[in-house]
């Protein structure tokens, strides 16, 4: 797990989410209760399985030589209250963020929205950093929400999954798609999507799609 | 031919393309109903000649352990009704797919469109996954048009060509100038080009220009 | 140090805040009246601790064999007027020069802005190069600012820093803000963050948080 | 001189300047009316100082197993009718091509802009492929202009340079400046840099500064 961790690090730079240290990747430990998660001040290149942090679900470091990075209460916060989520990354990629520091949700008028996402990406709170706001706003916006992703206004991104991989890849898609719906309204409205085609497209990537083998 | 299309994928993550597995390349096997196509959910990382897989114009598994592409249907379509197609290649590239989402065609203000594409990009319909809704929509809009690519609606790009390089070759271009001509438009109009000057560059292109040798 | 100021060049080709060989960075020699400078001419690739040169705060080769950069003289009045300034970065980074070149100071609408710059990104004066001018500018925007980046009108961006390393890290934070913030005001008015908060997320930063390491 | 030419190749490539093989660099063989020039239709990561060809100042092949790139009648129109011009690079690079689609000259704005063109970057006008309209165009706009680049409208960018690789640079800047002023223009009106300050700084860069290296 800490590898795994460590590895999926390099994902955030190689699509360019990531900026010096500011993102990081977190990943449950199956069937108990703490995460791995990157330690803080460290760059992505020097990430390795054994500088990774365990922390139980309070944030408290467990295992560790660093100090676990400062997003930690963040990341805890989630994985206490939605039993489900087994990764959490958060970023300030820079489309996502735009639309964050505008207080927009991102509007769904891609098929590969309704795939991933099955409507738009939607808003969260204005959040301090230091106690359980942050959490509380992700947990708030994401419960009983199609998306994966939420943009906490004047900050970035959130994203989960089932998995780490899954909430990676979250992230790279919300990245992509704030880009291309971002500059699709640089030059006038995008089409919308009827709602069925949204729910259609989801359900199928989602279900039946989902059932075979992820694409 | 596994090895050529295994390998041509390397070129749609060159030139950023693509976002975690969202793009596919396949192409004709000469002289059979056949073609080989991205496996799905395999990263571009780990594409072998080994791990494509083949398919019959009906977009059936014929050879191959993973499951093609969930975008198979939509290439098998074209090969069926477009004989002298011999590579497709589909991508959600940023710019092209901001066309898309718009529904607006890309007009041609560059002498490399014009070469390239002997006039704008067309649109296709909005079209859903799961019949052959897209593979229809594709060649409806590209039979008898000069243009090896089309932007479908809320989607992304498809693109064709005489064999798999071809078609990757129109996916780049296809971005490239969906990008320029999105760049121009931001702070103005771009210049039209007179019909005639887009004609006698694309005859130029694919007529005295390709005798000799690709450029 | 020599080898510290030629690597942390690399930075600035990793981030793309650079082209050619227009970028710079220097580090103050601890304890001696002595800086540390990329020498001028000499591209990225070949940057070397040997070809690195020394100056004295005059802006006086010292020890090298090329001539130092151009933008010395900038360097060296920061570190006679700031003796705090362990490091000092140049660069024409795309979209904070963008901001320079319309005059205008970079609000500040991220929280990742409050921590690291504490507010604005400030403007500095149109200054030419040859005398004293660029470093005046530096100096009289920065003395007392909270923001380790000041924009020169028409020009470019310095940062500072206790080190050459946390001059590169603010030059890239610079570049990172000003261009999701230039995204974000494409498409509407950012929203602001109150002046407390900012304060309260720049005081944790810079106090709290650092005492423990730096991020 | 065809390793030369060959390797500055990469840099069109690092720079983002060039999609698939769509870019060319010349060098004159000093004391012989001789050129070397990137082979049609040979991608970049097979240009070797083998495959590169030879022309003479008309744009005959002279040496060479391949056809010399299909812009060879402007390079070598260059190299007939302006003597101390010894490098030439074409483009379609994104942001330069994006003004000349719209057929307007770039302002100068940004202190880079003086030192390295001067003033503004012209437009030159439309022209076709196939006689010697390009290379005229070419020509005319930059005889006795202080730029070394010209936006070919509705097309690209050619450079010159005393060699081929005061060209690239040539090339890379103009790109890199295309982009900032673009970026600035966005959001509002970039600010003028008075006329004498741009000859102090445009003068100061070619004499003072040339004397003793290149930046």
């Amino acid at each position: 797990m800490r590898k795994i961790v460590a590895d999926l690090h390099a994902e955030l730079v190689r699509y360019n989410l990531v900026a010096w240290t500011a993102g990081n990747v977190s990943g449950r430990i199956p069937g108990e209760d703490l995460f791995v998660i990157k330690p803080s001040g460290v760059s992505y290149d020097e990430l390795t399985p054994e500088n990774m942090v365990v922390c139980d679900l309070d944030g408290n470091l467990v295992e560790g030589e660093h100090s676990p990075s400062s997003d930690t209460a963040a990341h805890a916060y989630v994985y206490r209250n939605m039993p489900d989520v087994g990764g959490v990354v958060h970023t300030h990629s820079t489309y996502a963020s735009a639309w964050a520091a505008r207080g927009e949700a991102i509007p769904c008028v891609l098929t590969a929205m309704a795939d991933e996402f099955g409507g738009e990406i939607p808003l969260g709170p204005f959040a301090l950093i230091g106690d359980d706001s942050i959490g509380q706003g992700i947990v708030e916006t994401l419960k009983g929400h199609r998306s994966k992703a939420v943009l906490m206004q004047n900050h970035g991104v959130f994203s989960i999954g089932k998995d780490a991989k899954a909430a990676v890849k979250a992230a790279v898609m919300c990245e992509d798609v704030a880009r291309t719906v971002h500059v699709a309204r640089q030059l006038g409205d995008p089409l919308p999507i009827p709602q069925d085609d949204i729910d259609r497209l989801y359900d199928r990537y989602q279900n039946v799609y989902g059932q075979r083998s992820p694409r």
